[in-house]
C-alpha cells in the first residue's frame, strides 16, 4: 500500500497523482471488486468527492491508473456495433488500429511487458478482464460471455506476445489484412462457434 | 557479457555453471545463430572441446542454458509420429502432460515469466523457435513450416498467459479434455488449414 507523502492537499498539482499511486496499489493488491473509491481516497488522504470529481466512476478510475494511451472503450464501441457473425473481424480492425499505431505502441508495450508481474496480473485479470473485456461479450449477446471472452484474450494476447513484444517473423511483419485473415476465425469461433460444454 | 572469475578449471565443479553462464550471455546478446561454442568456451576461459564433453551439441548447450525442467524434444518426439491431421491433438496433450504436472509447473513458469526480459525473448524468439518449435513444423512436413509454427505459438503462449500465469478463470480450471477440444481446431488450422498468401 503506497501512502504518498502529506503535502498541499485539494488542489494541489500531485493530488491527481497521489489518487492514482493510491489506485493503483489498491487494484493491484486487492483486485478491482474489492477496491472502493472510499479507501482509495482514505489512502490518497483526500475526500471521496474530490475522487469522483477528478475521475469519473471506479471504472474510469481504473482506467486512468492503468496509464493506457487510449480508452479502450472507445476503441471497442465499434466492434459492439454490427451483426456478431463478423464481431471478430471488426475487433481485429480496431485493436490493429491501435496496436499499429507508431505513435500509442511504446506505451501499449509498457503496459503489456508489465504483464508478467504478479500485481499488474491481478490488475489485469481482475480488472482490464471486467471492466473491458467482459462488457464486450455481454453487449454482443453471445453466450457464456466470460468463457468465451478469456479464450479470445487468450489468442489476443499471444498475438501481442508474438507480433509487438517478441517481434516474431513472419507473424512481425504480417500487414493488417492478413493479421485479420489469419487470425479472424479463430476468435470468430471463440465468440460464436461450437465449444465443449 | 559474464566473464566468470577465474578459480580451478578443467574438472572443477563450477566449470559447468561457468559454461552455462557464458552461454546464457552469448545467446541473449547475440541469438542462438550468432553464438559459437568456440566464443561461450572462450568467454568461459575453457576448452572448446570440454564444453562438448560436458553439453553435447549447441542445441543441447542452448537447451541446457534455458534450465528447462524436461526437454521439449522429448515430448515432442510424439507429437512428430503419427498423422499430422491429428497432430495439434497430440501436440496440445503433450503439452498439457508437462504444464499440468503440478512437480514440473513451477519451473516452467519461471521460464514463462522471464519472457518479457528483452534478452530473455530474445533467447525464446531466436533459440527456442528454431531448435524446439521450427524443427516440429519441418518434421510433419507442412509448408512454410517458420510461418505456421509462429502462428501455433501465438496461441500457445497466449494459452500458457491466460491459463497458469494470469490464471483467468475458467480456462484456469478447464480439464485437459476441455483445452484440447478447445484448442486443437485452432492449432490444426495453423498448422494445415487455409491460411491468407
Amino acid at each position: 500500500m503506497t501512502r504518498p507523502s502529506r503535502g498541499r492537499r485539494p488542489g494541489a498539482p500531485d493530488t491527481r497523482a497521489a489518487v492514482l499511486a493510491a489506485a493503483r496499489a489498491a487494484f493491484a493488491a486487492k483486485g478491482f471488486g474489492g477496491t472502493t473509491i472510499r479507501a482509495v481516497a482514505s489512502d490518497a488522504g483526500v475526500d471521496p468527492a474530490l475522487v469522483h470529481h477528478y475521475f469519473g466512476t471506479k471504472d474510469d478510475l481504473f482506467l486512468a491508473a492503468m496509464e493506457l494511451p487510449v480508452d479502450p472503450r472507445e476503441v471497442i464501441g465499434g466492434v459492439i456495433a454490427g451483426p456478431v457473425e463478423e464481431a471478430a473481424e471488426r475487433f481485429l480492425r480496431a485493436f490493429l488500429s491501435v496496436w499499429d499505431d507508431a505513435d500509442v505502441q511504446p506505451a501499449l508495450l509498457a503496459v503489456a511487458r508489465g504483464v508478467m508481474d504478479p500485481s499488474a496480473h491481478r490488475l489485469l485479470s481482475e480488472g482490464f478482464l471486467p471492466v473491458v473485456v467482459q462488457p464486450v461479450g455481454a453487449a454482443l449477446g453471445i453466450d457464456r460471455p466470460e468463457h468465451r471472452m478469456a479464450l479470445v484474450a487468450s489468442q489476443v494476447m499471444g498475438l501481442i506476445l508474438v507480433r509487438y513484444v517478441m517481434r516474431v517473423e513472419p507473424v512481425a511483419s504480417l500487414t493488417g489484412e492478413q493479421v485479420v485473415a489469419t487470425y479472424a476465425p479463430t476468435i470468430q469461433r471463440y465468440l460464436t462457434g461450437d465449444l465443449p460444454p
